[in-house]
């Protein structure tokens, strides 16, 4: 976007820029995984917006949306809905409301510090003629107390002196503008005015979700400040849904009106619904009790552990290190496992699209990230799928099928998703529900989460795919029908072959997990059995439906064929679109879409990204030089599953380029739909492709490996990773790797040809120059 | 259904059966092709049903729902609407308003007169204890005067002596059960109470349809008329939207209160706006001047003409005679090419389903019975299509493709269909409106519509299937992918046999009517090639495609492939499915459907159907052998063409209960689906079963043929068809057939293998016994 400064840990926007006022809002969210805001402003604003306030875990079963009803669609769609906004500070300046869309900035610069989690604006702005009104507005939500946050607004004339008032309000009178129905999701159950404090309780209208969001504030006016008796206190003639304690004072020329609003959101997630009133009251109070001083440096000790722990580091590319802290940035606001019962939604705390449910996305994209960086604690996420084995089964019942089938999109286990080719048939995401528990283990060796949880998911899903392939007659093969792959630009395909791929490679995990259960403990084994009522000949049934499965492969070009008749398209190279039609999702009607060869996102070359080391590099190559030219990446996950491959077919230029749509992509804007909230799920890629990408890690059989690159531009990198439950900092240069190992132990790493021995505390391993080719 | 009996002329409901009342609304539904109504009770009902007014070319656009939007959906779709009421009297006896839902019926017996087109029901009930009343009602819509009906309301005490209350009323206060988001189609303009009369007349809030539906009425109080000023008029109280006029009297024991009210129902497609009222408060004064003998009999004799013209008769079984009759009778209550603005909905004026568009069924399924019962008068439905021809120009450019392409559904020629595999991908629709003028053509001699009108929908259809197939290198020939054939239990397939054959068909067929043209008259071939902008080349084109189109075929089976991958699946007969089970439209999920082998509707049988002449007898059976056993017959489109080509197979015990299952879907309920409508576009298979299927009627190179046969059961049957501009009565018995051919010329027609002279007047031709095997 035209109008932001990246820097090094700062996103800064120089200008308003109202007309894309979506755009900037999304970029601009604050999160601290309990909750999140958009980069809504604090006072009025008349333009166009999208207000987002959203609460962790908190939902609403709106009833479903269909043209045509198929049978199997689910009766409700969970999604995480707008909620109480805390954020609000009117303002009013010789009684003339302020309102940016109407008095249009002289100035305006807001800065998003990504190493304090804060959000700063600084406007200028004449709201009567030659009366030019100075505005400064802070607030974060604190990464250490998730419930509470914190908004500082100060206002000083600069032309004369100014009757200011400010009026710090909380609101529920708020909508989802994507809600099926445009039903109302909240009402109010009950709301409070006291002297500078103020809260209101509302419950979600079917969900049972109770919230409340209060507020307590401090007044300064001119360094003075304002007795909590001198706030005005709440008319009944004010909007429902809405508290708010104005408070005003004439301000001379040049000094200031300051207010500090602490705040907090409480749910009945966290506390007895009778208690949420009188909890959140006393919560605020205690804030304002302590200082923002306080609370700040709690909030900020919070992102410095964080970012101890999670940074990269791109030396000699300002942008990319920008951009792609940015990244880490938003996956940190948005999740960092500290409660199971939550997930990754696509947009995280940042807008209301896809509604906020979980997909596969979280194990296919995220959970590696959170895996080496968090290490074992990123079970939580293993924990959420396992909570919901049971509904998972249930979900396969539904279809006729056996095991279990994950949802395409849930928040509590319930399928959501209606669109018969994707809920019915995008079933590969049964595969990464495995894949995560197969990468949890690997790297960090917690058999034990295996035997008494995570055998229950591989099996359930093993039976699933064995109940779903069925027997050709006509090519004596067993074969999986009517499915979508990762590509959504194909719907109901037969043989995808990475669904066939991962699908067997998902019954053979299985299978191979139960042989070295049974090996290592015997009555965990039996345990399992019984549990999962495992029948003789089970599992040589799986065997025999992978030996005996169907992978289409297309030999005169010598790669994986996506699906059956995919030879049958007329083959062209993505660069044949003309500019003007792109993105194809946007001006071309679905059926062309889905008989042209354009790829959405990687399929074939999905599975060298999920289990890279089950291919050869000259395997990877031909079948990355046949799709990746095909491929349009219209979906946020493409660019980082390709930009990694690219990397590992030495194809570094096009990693590069494709690491750098990655992490620009809602800093630029790259898809136009930024205006929705921001892709999270994808901004993992920042990490990924540096770490499995360019640094070419890789753990095979224990051993960990990397064969580093740095990118042309780039003088190093470094990044952070836990490996035997102990973190490691892996730093590139062109000519040598450093790594620090905060460890007792030693390790053993390959890097290229030759095998370093690790010590605890720094190693210095000199190569030869690594400039990318 | 088993309160009813079918009687060769009548369908007679003899019992009260309200848990199934909206199917035998369905079922007694009268229409006059202008408007229809539902089998509502002309009373108040206070139990369960489907209140239905239909209007023909009366529509609204409605909001597009979807529930993930695709690129190329429609915006709007358009639904024939339920429309102000005309037949409801309300009864009151001693202040008890009757409703049958309360006062539950003694007895109660309806009867539908297919012969004379009306509708009668005679009821005992109680109103109170020990106080019965005996109710008759009985109603047409003139089939002659379209605009117009009467409803005769009589009320009988029959215990004691009563007052009886009638209130004949009009409402507009009407809506549709399957709007897309809960809107009111219609707003009140004005209403008129007088002496014995009223009118209500609306607008469609969007569509700017205006329509006055009038009334005037004669009532009768133990046979002396009650004057006009006796009766009520509408007090400011009532329900908005209904003008009702009361009549009172003190009925004795055993005398009767008869009203007869006459109505109208005028639309601004008829009339301008601003004479609506007067003109509809005209003809129903005029229609009550007139009276009720007057009006009926000139709607029975419309009648007679029209059976005298498509009746068939089924000799040695009532049942089938009844239901066969009932059909026909349907057709024509739907559409007889009186306006060739109009076309026929999936379920006439018997209900709101598919919103009353214009599907391909009308091409495929009911031209062929226009066009043999009514020759050149089925080139309105022709027209229809022909008029549409720019927007269907629209709709392929819309799709990035050339030429046209018919919508899925429509009313004035706008695609309203939004299921991307359906609206996208059903695209053998295009080929059918080919057809039905290849079929026009070759009935009727009528070249001239070709050159004028048909060559143009013939070229654009063939340009529209030119662009969508697309040249595989793989295989070296055309494909067509991504599509959805006759069988909508598979979605998005690639080469679906019945599409490829028909595409090239359809341009073949475009091309030879070019050549014709260019020999017959150059003056109008050169017009046509400057109008359609002709190109060198164009049509060598399509007949290279043609010689070069991939055409699936499964060697081992010796069958034609119904689409690529059709033989991986796992092959069953539709009979191993559990009846538990059946519909599995109803459950099983939509996948389990599409990975099924298990096939909806005829699909590859269909160009049996289509296009008989061009496939050997042997090729017929063994597709029909193979593909039959797998039918679910899940559309009412299905049995119909299964019945016809296994008549064609010499399989008649098979044709004949196909042709059964067709003919009494509605009136047994079949698919469980009555309640919505009848399945008007499928009753024409009660004429093409009999008349393409048993008696084995075919033209070919102008040539007429029969190969009778007479079904197990049967005495012999006998039906009407146009040939040469002149009507035919063909009545065939176990060892003649008699024509009578009302011409000035002789025909040949060959049976079996003779050919026989036909004189003008009755020929009578004497056969080996025919029976059925």
């Amino acid at each position: 976007m035209k109008a932001l400064q990246l820097k090094p840990w700062h996103i800064v926007q120089s200008e308003a820029d109202f007309e894309n006022n979506r755009v900037y809002e999304s970029i601009m969210s604050l999160g601290n995984c309990h909750m999140g805001v958009r980069g809504n402003f604090e006072e009025s604003f008349s333009g166009d917006g999208l207000k987002g306030t959203y609460l962790a875990g908190v939902y609403y079963p709106d009833s479903t949306k269909v043209g045509w009803w198929k049978n199997g669609y689910p009766e409700y769609y969970a999604r995480i809905i707008n909620s109480p906004d805390f954020i609000g500070i009117d303002l009013n300046a010789d009684g003339i409301d302020i309102d940016m869309n109407i008095q249009a900035p002289l100035s305006f610069e807001r800065t998003l510090d990504m190493r304090e989690g804060s959000l700063e604006r600084n406007v200028v702005l004449e709201y009567k003629s030659g009366k030019r009104l100075q505005i400064r507005t802070f607030r974060f939500l604190s990464m250490h107390e998730k419930e509470c946050g914190c908004v500082v607004c100060e206002a000083t004339p600069l032309d004369d002196d100014a009757v200011i008032t400010a009026s710090p309000f909380l609101s529920s009178n708020v909508h989802n503008e994507d809600s099926n129905w445009g039903d109302s999701f909240w009402k109010d159950i009950s709301c409070h005015t006291g002297m500078s404090d103020g809260y209101i309780c509302s419950m979600t209208r079917k969900s049972g979700f109770g919230n409340c969001v209060a507020m307590a504030c401090s007044a300064y006016l001119a360094g003075e400040e304002i007795r909590p008796c001198d706030f005005s206190s709440l008319s009944q003639e004010q909007d429902p849904g809405k508290v708010s304690i104005p408070v005003s004072g004439l301000c001379p020329k040049g000094s200031t009106l300051r207010v500090v609003k602490f705040f907090c959101s409480l749910t009945n997630r966290d506390h007895s619904f009778e208690t949420l009133e009188s909890s959140a009251l006393d919560k605020v109070h205690a804030l304002r009790a302590r200082g923002f001083e306080s609370i700040y440096g709690i909030h900020r000790d919070a992102w410095a552990s964080l970012w101890e722990r999670c940074d990269i580091e791109i030396k000699g590319d300002e942008k990319l290190q920008s951009a792609a802290r940015y990244c880490i940035f938003n996956m940190l606001q948005t999740y960092t496992g500290h409660d199971s019962r939550l997930n990754i939604g696509p947009k995280g705390f940042t807008g209301e699209k896809y509604g906020g449910g979980t997909y596969w996305d979280t194990e296919a994209f995220c959970f590696p990230f959170y895996l080496m960086s968090f290490g074992r604690a990123s079970k939580a996420l293993l924990k959420y799928r396992h909570k919901q084995l049971d509904k998972a089964r249930g979900n396969a019942r539904k279809l006729g099928l056996g095991g279990a089938l994950y949802p395409m999109v849930t928040i509590d286990g319930d399928e959501c998703h209606n669109e018969w080719e994707i809920t019915f048939e995008e079933i590969h995401r049964n595969a990464a529900m495995a894949h995560a528990i197969y990468l949890y283990e690997k790297h960090t060796g917690d058999f034990e989460y295996i035997e008494k949880y995570g055998i229950d998911v591989l099996v359930e899903t093993a039976r699933f795919w064995a109940s779903r392939a069925s027997w050709s007659s006509f090519r004596s093969k067993y074969v999986i029908l009517g499915v979508t792959g990762p590509n959504e630009y194909e719907n109901n395909v037969n043989n995808n072959w990475y669904t066939n791929y991962m699908a067997c490679w998902n019954m053979e995990y299985a299978a191979a997990t139960l042989a070295i259960m049974k090996k290592r403990d015997t009555h965990r084994y039996d345990l399992a059995l019984a549990r999962l009522g495992m029948e003789n000949g089970e599992v040589q049934t799986w065997l025999k439906i992978c030996s005996e499965m169907y992978f289409p492969f297309w030999q005169e070009q010598g790669v994986f064929e996506q699906q059956d008749g995919y030879r049958d398209k007329v083959l062209e190279d993505a660069s044949a679109i003309p500019k003007g039609e792109l993105p194809i999702s946007r001006s071309w009607s679905w059926d062309r879409i889905l008989r042209s060869c354009f790829i959405k996102q990687a399929d074939v070359l999905q599975a060298f990204y999920m289990m890279p080391e089950n291919f050869s590099q000259e395997t990877i190559k031909r079948n990355f030089e046949f799709y990746e030219p095909k491929t349009v990446h219209e979906s946020s996950l493409s660019a980082l599953v390709h930009s990694i491959v690219a990397s590992r077919v030495c194809d570094f230029k096009k990693a590069l380029s494709l690491f750098e749509h990655s992490v620009t992509l809602d800093l630029e804007n790259r898809n136009a739909d930024t205006a929705d909230g921001l892709h999270i799920t994808s901004m993992s890629g920042a990490y990924l492709c540096i770490c499995l990408g360019f640094a070419g890690i890789r753990f095979e059989n224990g051993n960990l490996s990397m064969n580093p690159t740095v990118p042309q531009g780039w003088d190093g990198y470094s990044f952070n990773m836990m490996f035997n439950e102990s973190p490691m900092n892996i730093s590139v240069s062109k000519d040598s790797v450093v790594i620090n190992w905060d460890s007792y132990d030693t390790v053993s790493i390959g890097i290229f040809e030759s095998v370093h021995e690790i010590l605890p505390g720094e190693n210095v391993i000199h190569l030869n120059t690594l400039q990318a080719v």
